[in-house]
């Protein structure tokens, strides 16, 4: 999507035609920064460190470190090493462990002097499945909107989203904002409460820019205020993504989902959840057994940010000491999920409902 | 309750007889700052600024206003505007009116030259009725803590709490702290989540504040994180305060209260509302007619904190430029609510809960 007027991506090949070039997230809103990715160990890093994020850019980034490894060493046992590594980098995510498996089978398979050139072949392909996997989601979430919008002509659809599942997230498109900005470019009037997302605060730092950006109206609101707005009507339509789903249809996404899905649930505000099919774990029944990241304290007890002289400087929010847990998902049990998004069309939250649209998968 | 070991209230006259010293709650959890209001318009600010805030402790702040005002004029007239200054101040609290109309109902039976003393005389009982209010809930909160602790002998009882319902929102041990207190000090093992409470944090620097210096143990959490904790059956008990409750049990607190009260239900956790009867608004039926105030969107989009130098600095979180709505607080239906604490007693959060314990509101 346009950044200042120029369609930007999060991540592409750079100019060498090997090293890849991400934006560096943990800079946004305040700096567009690129950081170059020469290395696995750089891929690695910039997972970790949330220089990219968000479920499917993570799976893309991967694979490009997979073929950055490749290029140091394409033996078998670099391989091995090199998914290792990459998987150890963040947990919930069940794409990142796709997009490391996509690499392994098409890597196998060749001979290790083929290898660098058939990483790159298919973590390039990755990308681009990506982009038509979210336009396909945009297309089908925007019938949602067309239909919101019939019930109040004259009015502006209000959408309310948490953490960022836009095209930072993505390698373009996004999934929960596919069919917003497919909505807005078709000029249906589209606004969109954007929630902090505390306490790396995607929302306040990723999708208000992204957004902002584009020209999308938003208005950016506390975590705490979504039951609120729905309460007064104030809500259409939730739209959020997600980091791994079950084959049953919950669905873990960053910490704070859940008490909107209560939300909508106790208004009757449809709750949606858009996906790529590559967040799906259909080896999974319950998503309580999704392994949930727990990250430093730090992130809630300090703040990062920029000061009106255009400093970057590090605040402490809390007495000195304070002990503090950092959970990065929580599940949403499919029965307050309404439907999910997927590049196939909206299916049900349930086992049945994913299963008529991905029949192959058992 | 305690600070550094020494007892401390927000509130407390001057030792010079007559101004009003408050701790200047803006400055927390970095800087103990004493205020000294010696105006009304002195007053009035520290509420409108938040220095002070928390229903009891506003009402508490007014009726000293009330005072300070008889100071410099204590004709009919002046009275009357003193009313309506610190009446426009907030608009949720509803014991700010109850404080004010109470300091009237004094001034008007005596003559102009006893008004400062009678003003000074109402504003101390005011003070000392909420302190022996706080026991009185505290007390019969505790009998919550301890059955929760009989059904897990050995292990903390763990308490949710939001926003700051302590000590710093009253006179002395708070609301929903006041439980905590006595439960901590009987040598309950009690261990409090304390939600950040975005936007202006009171949770991360209050609660969190209040707790350390009075050594019960408590862990921070984001806003978004409690129905997670709730789902992984990690919290016992939820005990939050409130700025309003209507005749039938109706809610409004801190926004955000409203979600973890939908999390408290939907995972069995009980859910708990510790207040003040002079909170409750008996001309009111509906949670949905109180009036919710609506505050700058910079305390959203902007914050101030502590380097690690000691330097007070306030950074930006979202784009430049970027709408934020910031609705301060929400309101939980009765159907939410296991009981409002009262320092009457426990009553369901109904009518005729309400009623059994005040007969004599019609």
């Amino acid at each position: 999507m346009k950044v200042e007027g120029v369609a930007q991506r999060p991540i592409r090949l750079h100019h060498d035609g090997w090293s890849v070039d991400v934006i560096d997230q943990t800079r946004l809103p305040h700096r567009l920064e690129i950081v170059t990715l020469r290395t696995l160990d750089h891929a690695a890093h910039a997972i970790e460190s949330m220089q990219v994020r968000g479920a499917p850019l993570i799976g893309a980034t991967a694979a490009y470190g997979m073929a950055l490894a490749m290029r140091a060493d394409a033996s078998d046992l670099a391989m091995g090493i090199a998914a290792d590594r990459l998987l150890s980098t963040r947990p919930t995510a069940v794409n990142l462990r796709w997009a490391v498996e996509e690499m392994l089978g098409a890597l196998f398979t060749v001979r290790p002097n083929e290898r660098v050139e058939a990483a790159y072949r298919r973590a390039g392909e990755i990308c681009e499945e990506d982009v038509a996997i979210c336009q396909a989601i945009g297309a089908h979430g925007l019938t949602l909107i067309e239909q919101a919008a019939a019930r109040k002509p004259g009015e502006a659809v209000n959408i309310l989203t948490h953490c960022n599942a836009g095209w930072l997230a993505c390698v373009d498109w996004g999934t929960a904002t596919a069919p917003i900005y497919m909505a807005h470019d078709a000029g249906i009037p589209v606004h969109v409460w954007v929630d902090e997302t505390r306490p790396r605060n995607q929302g306040a730092s990723l999708t208000a820019w992204e957004l902002g950006q584009h020209g999308v109206p938003h208005t950016l609101i506390s975590d705490n205020s979504g039951g609120h707005l729905m309460q007064r009507g104030l809500v259409d339509l939730c739209l959020v993504g997600t980091d791994r789903t079950t084959a049953t249809g919950d669905v873990a996404n960053k910490i704070g989902t859940y008490l909107k899905a209560l939300a909508a649930h106790d208004n009757r505000v449809p709750f949606y959840v858009a996906l790529p099919s590559t967040t799906i774990d259909w080896t999974l029944d319950d998503g309580f057994a999704i392994p949930i990241e727990q990250r430093a304290g730090e992130e809630l007890t300090q703040l990062t940010g920029r000061t009106k002289w255009g400093e970057t400087v590090t605040i402490s929010l809390a007495p000195k000491g304070t002990p503090a847990r950092n959970d990065a998902f929580d599940v949403t049990p499919a029965r307050l999920v309404t439907g999910l998004i997927t590049e196939r069309g909206i299916a049900k939250a349930s086992k049945e409902g994913l299963k008529a649209l991905f029949p192959e998968q058992r």
